[in-house]
């Protein structure tokens, strides 16, 4: 207990976007042009203690998120901050439970993204006031104190308090020695910068080749706008990732993170990503067509609320031997209980700040857990891949108890903007954050916020002039 | 084709909100205190031929959507309104379709509450420019233009544009007796007057009384807080509805209308609502303890993106002879399919401004006729039963072919702020709108917009200042 955290006495909102689309970066068969973007939110105690949260947005439409994130972290001032720590879950109850906001959602679109970025700037705050990171902070509670962190509301019929808590109190004996693994190790990632849709041939060979000598062996691939293309790029990156030549001297491929996923002779993996661009029927016969490339898996086929044509699409391919991911626009537990609870998927991909926060992504790592999913993370954009190391090591040490299937999405855009980035290893796997002042990593340079704040920051007055501004991203 | 349409020129946006949480109307087991709210648009173009629309909220929260509201209209500015009715379909694929907003939902929250205000504003100019209220505008469509106007993306397994056309087809030659029917007989309706958790029970006794004179066969009472409550509350109910000498003199019930429906003996129906407040273990368990007072349907159950939950409860309900209900806060079409696909609800309750406009409506009416179960759209609020008459009346006429088993539910609250209020005849059904200059009755008197415009309206200045503001809304 800090007993000088005090009470939540102020808060700054923050639009900040990050002008992405210059460069090509991000574009995918549903997203065409995106200025990645945060709505950042810090919140203070009249003690001066601070937290940061932040969604995540890909433009047009982050003041709208920015205006619900005030109304949301209103009903938090004057609230005691040590008296939130002690009931995040019940913290989270009240959060979602203001009548009048709840119908416009519910937890559900912009109010839930507003309440992710106050929900997880509190998480930052607490993490802070214990100089611990989030992902030490919460590993290092008991399993009654996790669960107590959880929402449990309307998924019980997937998973009780009481089963959670057996789950937990499971995995207990193992998580000093995972711990100190995954700090020696790093944990896996995957690349996605390879295949964006705006990148042409040459530049999508030219990032493959540098992944593989970073140490990655997932690469994913942006597909859906023609077939012809998605064949000829995917056996274009197949090509390299499948030549021994093209490997890294004394590069160790552990067999066990590849079983299952395709791979090819040289142990890598391709994933597809559609961005849902398809109904259910043109998923599976799409997708029947790039079997030649022999993904792993099929990410977003179609409409993200549609647990039941997830699960047609799963049993269609499953005979391809193609799997499904979906999960990085499913807005809430009760999304990802009926994917799995229909067999939907064979990989859950949570979003850190889609769904409301840290007490949701518990309820889905446990539910994950219990149903046998592996969890790997939606990253990229700005931010993410800050946010989801925090929550890969929480699932490896505490509730999963294994990282051998599963691989964390890694996007090198935009680290630059915060005080603690990310980084990779030799290996090709996330380094694991230490820092005791981390918290939830998620903290952004003052510069950054006021360089590019949106519309009056000094990037975008200069660029509505037409002038050139010093320090704007370049194309890669 | 009227060449004097014009280009979409300007609009304004509207945050009304009436003080509906002096009263205590309204009030259920989640929603404790609500101001009952229209975000409205008014949309003209260079000639001056207007458009209204609007969605519905409870109050806090109704600025942020017309926030919203603003940007997803801006983009309509410029455009031909004559190209735009000429493919509504089409229309909402433009809506639905900007990237940058697309990823606060997509198609749910409050982007698109948004979009539903703005596409039903276009449907209300559509019908005006043709001298005809909406619903007359749409049933004289041939079916490929109602298939043309329907929004079938993401939902192809469950109804494909064919299935549809022969579905409406089938319909075309009954038309115009059925319309005729309709408009002799009104529509048939239910109220939700009378059981607001709000009340007392002699309040209750006296509405129910009172619905009973004015021809009312169908009842609804909200549920969930306390069963022993609810008990009390249901048995008052029933022991009024299910007494002969309480029903006036003359009065006829056509047993179709009650069939399946647990009616007690004078052909009275009571019906059910929670309104979300449990888990699905939870309601089953609740539900099964109010069987006594023998409800059609509980309604809303649980959490309304739940169609795995849904379906559980009804398979569980079953032996006990109740059905399940929900759709007022279903988001989009993809929820109504799956809930379609797991056999999970015996009514479909659509709400008018929750999802995208009469593109999704269209879609989820098909589904639903497909499916075999009867639609009873949600109204009350403001501006909804304006709204919904012309739903059912689509229904009845061109796709489910009956009005027999369908109610459409009525709220008495608020009508005195519409140009073209909805009206209820002496036996209890819904009158057919029929002003050709009415479009889809959501016009509201300017008056009323500015008394009610939040913060800065009359009524909303005088109460700040705790002055009395003449023509506020008495108890009833």
């Amino acid at each position: 207990m800090s007993p000088t955290t005090g009470k939540i006495a102020r808060f700054t909102v923050h639009d900040v976007r990050f002008p992405t689309n210059v460069t090509g970066d991000g574009t995918d068969a549903m997203n065409k042009e995106c200025d990645y973007s945060a709505a950042m939110i810090v919140v203070e105690t009249d003690t001066g203690v601070k937290g940061h949260g932040m969604t995540f947005t890909i433009g047009r439409g982050n003041d709208i998120v920015c205006y619900a994130i005030e109304q949301v972290a209103q009903r938090v001032v004057g609230m005691d901050a040590e008296a939130i720590f002690a009931d995040m879950g019940k913290f989270y109850d009240f959060l979602v439970a203001d009548p009048q906001h709840r119908w416009l959602g519910p937890e559900k679109g912009v109010i839930q993204l507003a309440t992710a970025a106050v929900s997880n700037a509190l998480w930052d705050m607490y993490a802070k006031t214990r100089g611990k990171p989030l992902w030490k902070l919460i590993v290092d509670f008991s399993p009654e104190e996790f669960v107590r962190s959880t929402c449990f509301r309307y998924i019980t019929d997937a998973i009780s308090p009481a089963e959670a808590l057996e789950l937990l109190r499971a995995k207990e004996g193992g998580k000093a020695e995972r711990e100190a693994d995954v700090r020696a190790r790093g944990y896996p990632a995957y690349t996605t910068s390879v295949g964006w849709l705006g990148y042409d041939d040459e530049k999508v060979e030219r990032l493959t080749k540098e992944a593989l000598a970073q140490g990655f062996n997932h690469f994913k691939l942006k597909v859906g706008a023609d077939v012809a293309d998605d064949l000829r790029r995917g056996r274009l990156i197949r090509r390299i990732i499948d030549d021994p030549a093209n490997m890294p001297p004394g590069r160790v491929v552990d067999p066990k993170t590849v079983e299952g996923k395709n791979a090819g002779p040289t142990g890598c993996v391709l994933m597809v990503d559609a961005n849902q661009v398809w109904d259910v029927p043109q998923a599976v016969e799409y997708m029947k067509q790039l079997r030649p490339i022999s993904p792993w898996f099929i990410e977003e086929p179609t409409a993200p609320d549609d647990a039941v044509g997830h699960a047609a699409i799963r049993k269609a391919l499953k005979p391809h031997g193609i799997g499904v991911a979906t999960g990085e626009h499913a807005h809430n537990r009760m999304t990802f209980k009926q994917l799995l609870q229909l067999d939907a998927i064979d990989v859950c991909q949570i979003d850190s700040c889609r769904v409301g926060g840290i007490q949701e992504i518990l309820a889905i790592l446990l539910m994950s857990a219990k149903f046998g999913v592996p969890v790997c993370p939606h990253a990229g954009g700005v931010g993410l891949c800050e946010y989801v190391i925090h929550l890969s090591l929480i699932d490896y040490i505490c509730v999963s108890g294994s990282m051998e299937r599963n691989v964390l999405e890694f996007v090198d855009h935009l680290h630059e903007h915060f005080l603690y980035p990310v980084s990779i290893n030799k290996d090709g796997r996330y380094n694991v954050p230490m820092d005791p002042k981390g918290g939830y990593s998620i903290e952004m340079f003052e510069k950054s916020m006021s360089d590019y704040a949106f519309p009056n920051g000094n990037y975008w007055v200069a660029t509505a002039k037409g002038e050139p501004f010093a320090g704007a991203p370049q194309a890669h």
